[in-house]
């Protein structure tokens, strides 16, 4: 009883990550309750997103052009540079508004169990930056565990003789967490490296 | 941070039931890590399903045609309709593989607080096939509480002049429900209208 344009929607649907064949099908059957500008919207929305995206092409960071907003701002600090995994991390870290310098999207972590070595990331632009650009700090904000940490290490030794200062974002407790729910590892690290009560 | 593509695709998405902005956001950067074609197939999917498609002009049913299916298959029996208020209601009937009539969509249910009187329902419809075509018994499967009970009794009123069987679906505790957590109105009818065990 799924008619072709119906199965087509919902096949496409649930092919977005969470996204199940029932939920698929609710969200289908919502869209056709409302106006028709609205699938058409969001229709054009998803694929003009898809299509016109660009790279930065200093950062790699989703951009309208050439070169992203924060590549071009020259209020913020070119010395320090931020060092990620995905253009989502960016994001997040902007939200914080803790942080005023630059980024590198990384485009993934190196992880020889999903094929992923160091040429598949953009690891070679980041060293070329750390040369040309005149950088003093980089910041290696990578998570994800083991993976991320080899990623870290890796990118480390690569910029050893450079003349750079390298450090990675803390980690501890987060902010609210209990102990009691904290992996051990993280706990462990958050005891290591306290810092004085102020 | 969120530059106006991202913006614009994430803000349609989250404007789905269920979807936050946050959700949307992970959606949206999901289609920018695959291939070209799954956005574009998506969002043309979406478009195509609201701008294509039809409703049966015999029982409303969602369409690729004039006629759906169901009202266009002679191996079913015309003569007994079920009426339901949703196209979702005809495809969960379907998948029991227990009904072989026709069906008739209202579009909703009768519910004055909504603003949502008989003439904003395909009730006219109803009462003119049933007059008209050769029907014998109509089956009330309209669920949703008092709007729905509020709904089935108009119809029946409105049908209890012409030579038609009225009959409702049963209303019971679910396969597999414990009685603790059924409601109370739905326990109480499955006890009046308890059946012999066979």
């Amino acid at each position: 009883m799924m008619i072709p344009l119906l199965k087509e929607a919902v096949d496409a649907l649930s092919a977005l990550p969470s996204i199940g064949e029932k939920t698929a099908l609710r969200l289908a059957l919502f869209l056709l309750r409302r106006p028709e500008e609205e699938a058409v919207r969001l229709g054009n929305a998803l694929i003009r997103l898809r299509t016109e995206i660009r790279y930065c092409r200093v950062c790699n960071m989703i951009s309208e052009g050439d070169v992203c907003p924060i590549c071009a701002d020259s209020h913020r600090d070119h010395s320090v540079m931020c060092v990620v995994e995905s253009v989502r991390d960016v994001m997040s870290i902007e939200e914080t508004g803790e942080y005023n310098g630059v980024y590198h999207v990384l485009g993934g972590v190196i992880s020889p169990m999903d094929g992923i070595g160091p040429d598949d990331l953009h690891i070679d632009s980041l060293v070329e930056r750390v040369s040309s650009e005149d950088v003093q700090e980089v910041i290696l904000a990578i998570s994800r565990g083991m993976e991320g940490e080899t990623t870290s290490y890796y990118i480390k030794r690569l910029l050893s003789g450079k003349d750079v200062r390298i450090s990675a974002i803390a980690r501890g407790v987060g902010f609210g967490d209990d102990l009691e729910y904290t992996d051990s590892l993280t706990l462990g690290m958050s005891i290591k490296n306290r810092t004085p009560l102020r």
